[in-house]
């Protein structure tokens, strides 16, 4: 064929992505916002609704050997739950599409859905439908959730202004340190099946891997406290990547530090131990499904004294781009690495 | 492993299906219907919300040498949409998620998303998100739609009553033997690849494979004459498969007259020519995606001189099954064969 042929890889995920979005066009008025933030906003009346979707392949996101497969089932729901807390809304119902080799037995599959379910029972969220499909390779997981929220509690990515503060929950970069002690003791035990894995002491980090949780407890406080963020992403490709999408949806840099980073101190022992720079980890590892949100300096009292909530630096309309300063006082750009499992880029 | 391991194939999809609603446990009083029809239902206030979703496989659902990209992207729409039409509802958005091995170029997935938007044109959808992906292998597409409808007209698989008549629209059993001339022109092309593929005068069937439509023009009509058909289904599986789902689900069975199924004159002729029962073909080839529904008898005029809509029995306390006369007077208890992709059933 002489036709012109572009590999994927040259686009990349992101640059799919937008291609793709530009072809969308919107026929019904209720749809407030379509693709380009964690969920769809469709307008219902009442209140809105929001859709999100997203994949687990195997050999691509996920690996049998080490991810017990009730976890697995257990993620695909909490990582999509995530996306409904990144618009600061409430999950309501699930479905879940899978593809599945002859290679799995029943007894896999109900391990499989006992994980959905108790995400199900955790975030108390409906499985309400789905598609079950043979596959000819592997197993594949697609999860669709909806949400609600009222109207004007809704965040988007675009919402962050000048000096707004930026925020962020729990700790980064354990979900990516896990990944890379799963990923050793698998090449251990491929070398020499007398081996046992050595997970003792990784436990945190391990599970930050295994069973994410989305941070619906943090979207509870905020109806307990009457915070409102003035925008809101859930780090799932990474810090340094989310925070890009924030800064170009709201039009406006923002500065952050590094010595404010909230590392766990495991990932940081794991990650020296690795010869990774913990900041790297938390930048660019991904899958911590924890929150990123900006909200306006008059509401710094509701969260300063939260635990589990880390102030890391301020929207700036002097920078284009998210920087940060370095614990060394040297000012750097940011650059979005995410997650790209297209080869070749 | 001495654990017990129970193949796939002996449960099949429904009973896999069964199996995993039976684990449902619904924590929303929104969520009005769950699994087991066309769409789940939920309560958004002032209309009802239809959710749906299905998923494409590349070499269990589809063929890639003979099924274009453009029109693969058209069906996966379609086929969703079709069941918001079976719920008597109007589709509003639609996300689709794609994972693609690095055989495909950008300029393939541009036509994949060509077809998805021509039909998202056709049937007044909106793109409004998606998951991309790499596959280790092959192609899958996975659709959600999420439809809405008036609270007292939507159509439930379990509304039939007694003496209702059966109606389906359109013809059945085309895209089946669409299915067998595109397979043997593929063999013929694989003996011989100077063969060109004899793909003319079977135009119609051909089409009806590879660029199903949904009935929305059957719903749009009855809005304008008032109709509400007391249960509906789309006919994805096969007449006999999803005639049997009403029944069921309707707690009565039914009985259906061979003599007024309806098949095109080029389906029957192929049929004949492969040595098929032309009703076999109707009852268990599927994927037409017309619509079988019933009525309550003093709706028969709003019906009866449809051109496109065919009365092909009625609703029947007395069987507990749905039952057909066959042209020789015989009673036959419908089986449902539906499609398997499961081996070792």
């Amino acid at each position: 064929m002489s036709e012109k042929r572009t590999e994927i890889g040259q686009l990349g995920e992101f640059g799919l992505i937008d291609r793709i979005s530009k072809t969308a066009v919107i026929h019904n008025t209720s749809t407030i916002k379509g693709i380009g933030d964690d969920a769809a906003v469709i307008d219902t009346g009442e209140k809105y609704l929001l859709l999100t979707t997203d994949q687990l392949i195997e050999g691509i996101h996920f690996d049998l050997s080490y991810m017990p497969i009730k976890h697995l089932g257990y993620k695909s729901v909490a990582a999509n739950v995530s996306d409904i807390a990144a618009m600061n809304a409430i999950p309501r119902q699930i479905t879940v599409n899978i593809g599945i080799s002859n290679r799995f037995s029943v007894e896999a599959i109900d391990a499989l859905y006992e994980g959905v379910q108790a995400a199900c029972l955790n975030y108390k969220v409906d499985l309400v439908g789905g598609d079950t499909t043979a596959s000819p390779s592997g197993l594949f997981i697609s999860v669709t959730v909806l949400g609600e929220v009222d109207k004007e509690k809704v965040a988007y990515r675009s919402g962050a202004s000048d000096k707004d503060i930026i925020c962020v929950t729990g700790d980064l970069g354990g979900a990516y340190m896990g990944l890379q002690i799963l990923e050793r003791e698998k090449q251990v035990f491929l070398t020499n099946p007398e081996m046992q894995p050595k997970l003792e002491g990784f436990d945190y980090i391990v599970q930050r891997q295994l069973k994410p949780e989305a941070r619906m407890d943090i979207i509870y406080e905020f109806r307990d406290t009457g915070l409102s963020p003035t925008s809101m992403i859930d780090i799932s490709d990474g810090l340094a990547s989310d925070l890009m999408h924030v800064c170009r949806q709201s039009g406006i840099g923002a500065r952050i530090f590094e010595d404010k980073l909230p590392i766990d101190q495991l990932t940081y022992n794991t990650a020296i131990e690795f010869k990774i720079d913990p900041a790297t980890c938390a930048l660019n590892g991904g899958e911590d499904y924890e929150l990123l949100f900006t909200i306006n300096q008059k509401d710094l009292k509701k969260v300063e004294m939260h635990p589990d909530i880390h102030l890391i630096g301020y929207m700036d309309k002097k920078e284009k781009e998210p920087v940060m300063v370095t614990k060394q006082d040297q000012m750097i750009v940011l650059k979005a690495q995410g997650w790209d499992h297209f080869p070749d880029k």
